[in-house]
This record gives structure tokens, sequence and C-alpha cells, in this order.
């Protein structure tokens, strides 16, 4: 799994005061890290809206088609997706659970499976069936490769609710780094969004 | 493959000119049958924004997880899908692309490997791993379940859209008898869509 | 001000308990009542996304123009407002804000401005000018009627939003008028949002 | 009226083909200039998704509130207004339209109106109205200022239909600076957009 920052909003902090400010014309009060006490007021208040004029784009690499099919599940997204009818995956990559290799008989029943699916994946394709077809015996631990861009409000939703105990390893892992990339380009907008590395999962710091 | 139509919203066509007809405050000329022609009239002039009053909700059953991560990506509808997270997939159903079904050698290959994949599953939740972690080696075959609510102008763009020529086969079946319950329920709405049967695809009515 | 529906999801409740329980397989759960347990878990839980498959269409008629600016920044509803682009205005109704009615001087003020304003309205028609252009001299005050439809959750979310303390006077009186239509039609889907008539204002049931 | 870009994603033309390319894994096709072949691809597949990864960010000022609610319609964009509730419109600017301003005896009534309604409001704050109530005497007339973020896809959308003749003459104003602005920055993306100045519209063009 892998997860690169392709684009952000330049200066986004600033352009969210500066957008902020319009709603009450209170232009004259920015100046020298005034964006930053703007933006904790904002959250603090919860006029999330502003956070939407700020954006950021990740490609996520490494990751199975599992955790996808849950990711495209968000609606104020824009995705773009390795597509299976189109690209060849006779040498498709695949994630293995922690669960899967801790335990050798399952670790390695699971790599024979694999190894098997991606034959019957070649043989059908040697066969005359089309990628598209052929895709249907792929398994949802074949790696996929998605770009994801999202405005800031929709980026804390997202960690928020994917971030916690109870949601999937994978997505849980991927918004974890996305929020960590996230905090050292734009600190004040995903200040509040606490990552507790010991339980590997986000909460809402509490003297916030 | 199965579609059932779940939900309409009662006198659709109706309610379609009584909002519509807010814009001009033109409600005098609401009569029997006026519905129909202001639906055309809509459709014609592409103020396609007053459909939206009007939703319905389909069961699509029998499906592969291939056709509904497609489908999941239109983001102007609701969605509840069955959860391989929780649901024990252990007498999974799937489906078969015609192209395997009607080429021997294909469809004995493919027969044998969905049932490998039954028993590898079943044999890593023997293992102590859980439904959500066994689930990766599920093939995109394995059937799946899913409820989409959409509004008439949304279910008209994703029939279009999907409906056509070059789209995946199985979502093209599905907007085709998605297409066809409507037809039966909303006849102005989609009037000017057309199925052709031979060629199992949608159209525009080229003299609408 | 008045709140008319002019639509909803038949048997919603029932619809709601049928499309949720697609992601566990419960079917057989299903059973006289049911439904109501089952809301109030999604609600106890925050599977919000459940509540999206029925929805319900008002219409809203004499609000201000001030007020209906206001509601269409609700981005996951569907509108069609009365226009002032094509509708002549020659006759408009308005709204009088309480503070206003309250305060004789500022009543009459307010009474004749109101009439100054239509006559200017009329004398710019009369002088040749479009009404898509005379509507510039009509003020905030001028009785809009709008259609707008909506889903379960989206609702809930505006009503709660919309309905508290804080919120302008005018779009609370309509959701919390939304919210008394909605109780009455679907108890379980809205119980834990609560309207104190004392205060006029909507809040969450505490022991909910 | 004044449009000013106040952030767009950098290198956008470059992040488009970025993401575009991870649905084939193309990646090897990259190079001087092949964005702007990528992207006219794009266009004419309508492969409409992939300009959603980059967006920009516009402040729009002088404006009526007339033309401020019909923007605001437009439900796939991000706004902060300038709020009527909050800021003391005392000293209000007011837009005035062409048909109106060339009409001599239409013009004097206008700008005699505008300064009623100006003192009509002073006088309600002076009587103790609040703001929010005081500025039901506004016309449609009183300026606004809003900020609007939306991405490239979403741009052309509202462009094109907001652009061409019919349109209300002060959004197609907007809209028209908005893709001088954008083909300046983007020219690639906005290509097949043209601008007719004769006629103040907006087009597709023909040869694209």
């Amino acid at each position: 799994m892998n997860v690169e920052l392709l684009a952000i909003t330049p200066d986004a902090e600033k352009l969210i005061e500066a957008a902020g400010r319009t709603a009450y014309l209170s232009f004259g009060k920015q100046g020298a890290g005034s964006e930053k006490k703007f933006i904790r007021m904002l959250l603090k208040n919860r006029h999330h809206s502003v956070l939407e004029h700020a954006s950021a784009t990740f490609r996520i690499t490494g990751v199975s088609r599992a955790m996808t099919h849950q990711l495209v599940r968000h609606r104020l997204c824009s995705f773009t997706q390795q597509s299976q009818r189109y690209v060849n995956e006779k040498d498709f990559g695949f994630v293995e659970p922690e669960s899967v290799r801790k335990n050798e008989a399952a670790h390695r029943l699971y790599i024979d499976f694999i190894g098997a699916a991606k034959k019957v994946y070649v043989s059908l394709q040697d066969m005359g069936i089309m990628n598209e077809d052929a895709r249907f015996v792929l398994p949802n631990a074949v790696e996929s490769q998605i770009v994801v861009s999202a405005n800031f409000r929709e980026w804390r939703h997202i960690i928020e609710l994917r971030g916690k105990h109870g949601s999937q390893w994978e997505v849980r892992k991927v918004v974890l780094e996305i929020l960590r990339l996230l905090k050292k380009q734009v600190p004040a907008a995903f200040e509040d969004l606490e990552i507790d590395d010991d339980d590997s999962k986000v909460g809402k710091a509490e003297d916030f």
C-alpha cells in the first residue's frame, strides 16, 4: 500500500481564510498567521463548508479491490481507477491480510490460491476470453490503483469515518496515511484529528 | 440477474407537472393528461431538473461484484449493498459471462475454479480467519445484491450512459431491465429512451 | 407561510427496513412492527445512509426570497422555484418580519416602502423594461413559492441545522412545519428530533 | 462586476493526464506536451470525469442578489457568500441593468428608488430592527460578493449552460469572464468552448 500526494490547493489555509471572511466582509483581520486562528474558529463552530474551497488529490496504489469498492462509495469525491476491463491483469499484484499472513497454514493456502487464480485468468485469455470477462475469476485480493480528489471538508469526513476503530483495516491504513500527509501540508485544517499510533486509528483531539 | 421495483413516487408524472408549473405559476393548465404533454415539453427543452422530484428504488440481485463496483460509481444515487465483511459467503452464488459459458473448455475451467475458491474461503474460515479477511479470495464473479434509489433524472442519465453499446454487458442488462420497468410505470418520463431488443441496447428515439 | 406535503415514498418505513436488511441479508427478521425497531437501531448507530431510500416533496409558499436564497444552498435537494424572470410580479405578496410588525413606526415605513416598490416595478414594466430586469427593484420581502424534494437523511440534516436556535426565523418556521408533517407520516424516522414549541426550535431527544 | 481567480490546481493539465492514465496504466505515454493531446482525447470521448481532479476558485464581486440566487443553484460547487444577516448593508452598492440605464426615465426612477431603499433600511436599523430583518427591504439590485470553487468538469457545465443565449445577462457576463481566465490558465481543458464576443455568448467549437 502506498499513498502519494499528487496535488493540493496552493496556500490552502490562506485561501480558506480569504474565502471565509467573505461572509462577514472582515478582510481587514487578515495578517501573519491569522489563517490558523481563523480555521480553528471554523472548526470549533462547525462552519465546515468554508473548508470546501481547498482540495487535495492522492494516488493510492497496492490496495485490494475489496478496499476500493468501499472507497468509491464516498460520493463527494472524484475517482479515476485502474480498469480491470481494459488493463491486462496477467501479472497482477495482490494484498494479503495480516491475519492470513500470520497464520502459517492460511498463508500457504492463500498464496497457492492466488497463484491458481493467476493461471486460470491467463488460461481464459488464451482461450480467447476478453479481459473484461476473464477478470470474473480475479479475487478481491488483486491490487488496484486509484486517484482520488476531494475537498478538505470531505477528506475530514472520510478520515473520521474510515479512520476509526471498526472500519476495515485496509481503508483505515490508507486514511491514516492521508491524514499524515495532510497534517504536514495544512496543519491547521486537520489539527483536531489525532492519530493514535498504538491503536492505528483516528480520534478527535479532546481538548480542541 | 433479477431487478425488482421496490418503490416509486406515487402519481409521479402528475407530481412532476405540479412541481414544474411552479416556475411559471401556470397551474391553471393542469388537466386530464396534461402531465404527459408537460413532461414531453420538459424533455424537449432539456429542463431535466424537474424530473428530480420523482424517484424509484430497485433491488438488483444475482449480479457480480465486478458489476456493482461499476454501479456504485454513480454518485447521485443511494445504495445499500450486501456486505462481504459481515455476510458469511460460504454458499455464494456466482455469475458466469456468456463468452465463458459458450466456450466448453473455458466453462469447465471456470466452474472448477469457482468451486476451488469456495473451498479455500471455507478453509480460511475454519482456520479462524474472519469473514472480512477470508473474502479476499472471493472472485469478482461472486453474486451480490444491492438496493439502489435514484431520482428520474439520474435514472435517465444512468440508463443512457450504461445502456449503450460499449458499456459492460452486465450493467447494460440491468439498466435495460430498469428501463422496461420504468416505462411501464411512468411512460412519459422515459418515452424518448428506446430499447433495441436485437442489439440489447438503449438509444434515443430519433423523432423525439 | 404554508407548507404542503406533495409526495412521500409509500410505506417508507417498511422500504427502509427492506433496503437496510440487504447489508446483512437478515430479511427473516422482518415482521409486524419490525421496521420501527430497525429504524431506531439505524439512528442509534448512525447508519443514516439507509434513510436515503425514502424521500418527500413539499410545496412551500408565502416565504421571502431571503428565505429561499438560504434554502437553495442545500445541495442534496431538488428545487423548482417560481421564477422572477418569467412571472409577472405586479401583484406580489410579501413577508413582514415579526420584529417589524410589532414596531408601529417600523411597520408603517415597511408597508409604505413595499407599496412604493410595487409601483416602481409596474412603472418600469410600463416603460418597456422586461420582467427580468424590472425585478431588480423587488425587495427580499417579496413572496416566493418553491417545491423541494429530498431524501429522509437530508431532511433530517436540514431540520437539525435550520431548526435550531440561531438559524433565521423564517427558515426555522418552515423546517419545524416540515418536521411536524414528517412525524405524522413516518414517526420512527424522525422520532429523535423533538419540537420545542415554547421556543420554536428542534432538538435531539435526550434519552434517545 | 469583477471576477478574480483566487486559486487553481497547480499544473492542472499535467495532473489530469497523470490521473487519467491510471485507468489504462498508460503512464509511459507521458511526455512534453502529451497532456494537451490527452485532454483533447478526453473531451472528444466525453470522459469528463477525469477533469474533476482539477479545480478553480473565483471571487465574484459587484453582482446582484438576483444573480447569486441563480448561481447557488449549482450543486456541485462550494460557495461562501457575503451574508445580509450579518453584514451591515447601510452603504450597499447596486447593479443597474443596461436596459434600465439606457432608458432615461427608467434610470431616474431606478436611482431614486435605490436611494429610498437605502434610507428605509437605515431607518429600520435606527428603530432597533436587526440587520437580518431590516434586509427584507433590500432590493435584488443590492450588490453581493461570493467565492465559488468548482472542479473543471463542473465549470465547463456551468459555463456551457449559463454562457449561452437566453441565460440571464448578469450570469452570462460572469461565466464569460470565468471562461476567459480559465482559458489563460489551462487552455486545453476549455479549448472547445468558444467565446463569441459580438454576441457575448459561449458556443462549442464546431470543428472540435
